[in-house]
């Protein structure tokens, strides 16, 4: 399928390195994979990296909008990967999905959301007492089971792929920076220079998203809650305001900060004719749609995956994608060079647990050093870059204090 | 129709203050005007700025490819315009609209490009001698005219809408800055950041492209004929390299000179396996496509407007959308924000010919200072931004030089 | 003398290619040349230039605080330049000066601010009418020079090198941009990062201040009276408002307009406490001084070139410079780079000058075309920098019409 | 002092919010504070405090260049402390002012680059062992505390102040970024603009020095020896390479990455004529100087803490401040806005060592999550920013997984 090869080419971390490894090393042998990620192209490289490295699996969609049918096709039909996912499925057509990776009992889960991670505690505790461990790939995710290990629930050792550096600041700050704009622009094909911006959450998303805005002209303002990301907002030459009075200024509006309600009643209320909302974050919860729906008078699809939302005073609000993660619906979601590094962690963490089988406890785990480490050599290699190595003098000096 | 009323809503310049003043005062009743322009829903809404002041029109398309075909229907149905124009024509088909323009023997033309203009003196020498007077939208255009009017042949007053500062400063560079690296996305879904792009040309095209690419986090080389410009590339921060060592290094190649082959044999057979080629000159000639049709041993479409050229020795080179304006091949051109400034002038600019018919000499005119200025103005007023205003004081000051 | 030696290192159009092919021709063998120039180390190497051409050199202050007095020392002792000016000369001393050089009756008249152009016809007409041209470096001057052509008061012709692509370009935009954030660092080593920078003015000198105010990390506010300007620093990203309004927001206030009283009493009167005023514009009353030495209580110099107003609310208000211009003050005005370029069309149009003299009319004239390219040629040179040339084809495409 | 009173407008945080309550409450009355810091106006205010808390103070320099001696005798002289401290100290005294405050047995000990922590343990093990704990500045001293924890010989509780986000992220990014630049524009005057700045080191500092220079114009490369950080500064835009490799290229070259010899014989052998070396890392052996000293044939002082040496090819290298750090010694060092925080940190941490006295163990702390908050919260409270609060239903989501 050429989406798949297209995506492979600028995947060489994935598709070529640690494929070419796994084909031959096996890792994974006789390994029951149960993974929950959109699927797309790029999973569609990660999937058939697991296969080449020995694994059974079994995939289904993480979000109901984001699959790409053909991709799902393919990988069924030349992969032997069985799949459960299609383009606009129902809120329980999608949770069936994920039940039916549940009880297939997966040794291994890989999981974008942390739905699977909770379907499995709650609705299937015994297969989740038997799984020999899980990842995790957003930061959503992660929050979900920091609590599920803080409350003593979690059931096996989970890896938070999301928090390795070659993840966390290339997927949420370089891909989710470029694609959200990209969906944006796609879906409204408006100018961004001289419009003002409104970025929601200063984490690596917001950072990324406050960034490439810039990048293109953008006036931006940055809303949290947190001081210390706040002030190095400020630090990076961005407004800092409370969402209430960025409310009455923005153009476009972005959340990215894994709360709910970050927009709401009282900020729509105050908004400019013509505002465009759009949504960043993992769940469709960020920008209160129940809300708008409430206040509109009228409301239609003005372009694709533009709605637009009449108020009773006259003025327009355009929402993007529904509320949902504008990057995945409106565009292509991260870039395959981006997914490349995050997926090369979900490869090898997914490693990782079966050799370290049993010898883990059930807790949350930082994606290893040497994992991480190893992904940005392999893409640095991809790159055609070399840097410095410290002499043998150099690596004293910093090992000593003794000057 | 929807796309058209998204597209008047992001411009309160031509769709609303303009097309309430040509209503009222019908500044262009029963002119003839013929245009040559892109058909799109940017397009629409000038023509019916132009149909409410009084005009009648004929409107053909200026690039084969670039025709929203539900845009030229909709005029077509709803407004009373004469259109010819549909995606994928073929060159003879191309030329005869533009021949069923200059026949139709309008008063007023408007062209993007220079064909309408050229065909006109060419080949129906008598209407070009009646013709009141005439635009242009493109440098390309102006370069035309330019010679035509240095050779003596140009036969009616001609304004360069494209050297208005409102049009070549927010056009050239916000809008073909954006829309290009837009198109590149959509046509691609790559990740600039980390990427080398390659721009050619450091015209407000060139340097709008520059400086978005740059703010997308890609490395940018420029390439330039003209020592000042180079310069200022250098001062700006990109490094400046002849086309010849850029083309090794680059990841993506994006032309905007106005000139031809800027890209060609010798520049490809350096290139990395993967360079992505693009271009966003207003003819498809900048890269060089008979050499690579030349070279490749094989070609297909890999995804929608991407070409795979593999070369003997098995690097695998990438044109976007057939090395035609990738902004409007593969994405939707200009934002309406943009257009609307420039079809301001457009508007204005017609009204301005209309008026002075007869007092013109058949010569190549600046937009006059008032329109520029004026569109400026309305166009601060759409964005809700308010400017100072010089003093009595102050104006006395700049306007005397005895201290 | 060493910091002409650095200056000389810096500048290798002025100092090395012109300064060799000048003792090679001697073009200016015998002419006298009248000069008011900041008296600096750059200004030293356009001198001996001018010297190794030929010419007699008289220097005199352009500005009463800029001298630097081992400059002056060191031309006069060893380059035989006669030389009337001191660092901290009063208004009348400054203009004895001038008047000292008027009086010497140059052939050739270098005028830096136009009060040498302006003293020649006002107090010595005579000696204006023998003049055989003269030139101007700032855009303070050309305003005053293009009244006086208006007015049909110039005596002979001038060249207006501040217009010069290679001049104003560089020295307006990244001399004074990168000099002026030096100037106020250097008198106050305040951090910018996260503060709010207003910049009056989006000529070429205030682009280059808001851009280097940003790039270090500024939010910044600009201000202007030109709509297409005021809507040219929106699309670059900047916030755009009424003085009165940015009074109130801004902790650091540059002004860059060229016009008097930018900031006043309104303005101060809702400024912040620790508000920071600079001026970077010719002359000293862009910040009108007198209001706030009427509205202080108090005054102090807190550091070097920071004098402290407090006013009756208790507020203090830091002007730098005493309003002079901040970066020649407080700092060392433009690096020698950018005044190798100024500097160079200089020498280049004085030479043009005497080539021409007789020929041209007592008008405003720009720099040459090709004294333009040649500067950016040879400075390119220096930067060991190549780049690509049109192929025979290329140019024969630009200047046909008939494609 | 006027100085001390203009540092001190610019640190709210430590001048008046945290000095209004030590004031009160004296937490640390009758405690012998021994410190070993850089000795300037930012420093006195923090000394100040720490009187104003209660405390006794004997202060060392921590740099023997980096001493403002007016400060120094205000401090001696109002504040009744003893001081150890003046510009231009050998390395002889520069280590005798630290033995005397070794000598005076300190209850709390802060260092500035661990040469205070290393003698008192060296050299005063029994003073060490009473000292109640002790807290570090830089990167440099936090390394080798570090190592002295690993090696288990740390005697007393060390908070790594240098590691407090307010710290760290603002202190060595905004801080040292902007002050280096300020430094090497102080020493050189030369234009950024399209000159190649080479950064050795990706770090904090390293970050914040790239970025200014970029946004000053210049075109960067990054050297690095971290393949996380070196892909991190490619995926930002930045070029990057072996130094050896830079080393060809570089008009600039900076160093900060705490290791020794970071640019040494084989790079200094490839370099260009002309080419500038600045250090900002803690101390002078990134650019290793005996390497140049052998090198040189000649060598001389151009400007104040300019050094040029001239090589045997005729090639010149000019060395800033000696190869110490360029923003201390050529600058005024850090703007107070950073110190302020760096130093509220420093007084919050020292008021929780006396209030945890014996209940920490010899090891090496992070500044504690509330003093790091309390910091940025003060700090956005003086710059007059208000941020968003979590509602009580937002406080719930994040905290549960079962959604």
């Amino acid at each position: 399928m050429l989406q798949i090869e297209w995506a492979e080419m600028h995947m060489p971390v994935v598709a070529r390195f640690i494929r070419e490894r796994f084909e031959q090393e096996k890792p994974l042998k006789d390994v029951r994979v149960g993974a929950t990620l959109h699927v797309t192209k790029e999973t569609a490289a990660l999937v058939r990296t697991l296969v080449a490295g020995g694994a059974e699996v079994r995939l289904a969609a993480s979000n109901p909008l984001s699959t790409q049918d053909e991709v799902a096709a393919a990988l069924a039909r030349h992969d032997g990967v069985e799949v459960c996912a299609w383009r606009g499925m129902s809120e329980d057509e999608y949770f069936s999905c994920i039940r039916w990776v549940a009880k297939w009992e997966p040794n291994i889960v890989i999981d974008d959301g942390g739905d699977l991670h909770a379907t499995l505690h709650k609705e299937y505790p015994d297969v989740a007492g038997r799984v020999w461990g899980g990842t995790e790939e957003t930061t959503t995710g992660v929050i979900r089971l920091r609590a599920m290990e803080k409350e003593g629930v979690l059931r096996y050792p989970a890896i938070a792929v999301n928090d390795a550096k070659t993840k966390t600041m290339f997927d949420n700050r370089y891909g989710t920076g470029q694609s959200t704009i990209d969906g944006i622009l796609r879906a409204t094909n408006i100018l961004l220079a001289g419009k003002i911006v409104v970025v929601a959450g200063y984490g690596w998303v917001g950072r990324g998203i406050a960034n490439r805005a810039r990048g293109m002209g953008a006036r931006v303002i940055v809303t949290e809650v947190d001081p210390i990301k706040a002030l190095e907002a400020v630090m990076d030459g961005f407004d800092v305001m409370p969402m209430m009075e960025a409310a009455r200024r923005g153009d476009v509006f972005i959340t990215a900060t894994g709360n709910k309600k970050v927009i709401r009643r009282e900020h729509i209320e105050v908004m400019k004719d013509g505002a465009i909302l759009a949504n960043a974050g993992h769940f469709n919860v960020e920008i209160w749609v129940p809300d708008l729906e409430e206040m509109a008078v009228s409301k239609r699809v003005i372009r694709p995956n533009v709605t637009e939302y009449r108020l009773p005073d006259g003025r327009r609000i355009y929402l993007l994608a529904e509320g949902r993660l504008v990057n995945l619906v409106a565009a292509e979601g991260h870039p395959s060079e981006v997914m490349d590094m995050s997926f090369a962690n979900q490869a090898l963490s997914a490693e990782y647990l079966v050799k370290n089988r049993g010898k883990l406890e059930p807790r949350l785990y930082m994606v290893p050093r040497e994992v991480d480490e190893e992904v940005a050599r392999l893409k640095l290699r991809a790159l055609g870059i070399e840097i410095d190595r410290l002499t043998e003098e150099q690596k004293e000096y910093l090992s000593s204090w003794q000057l």
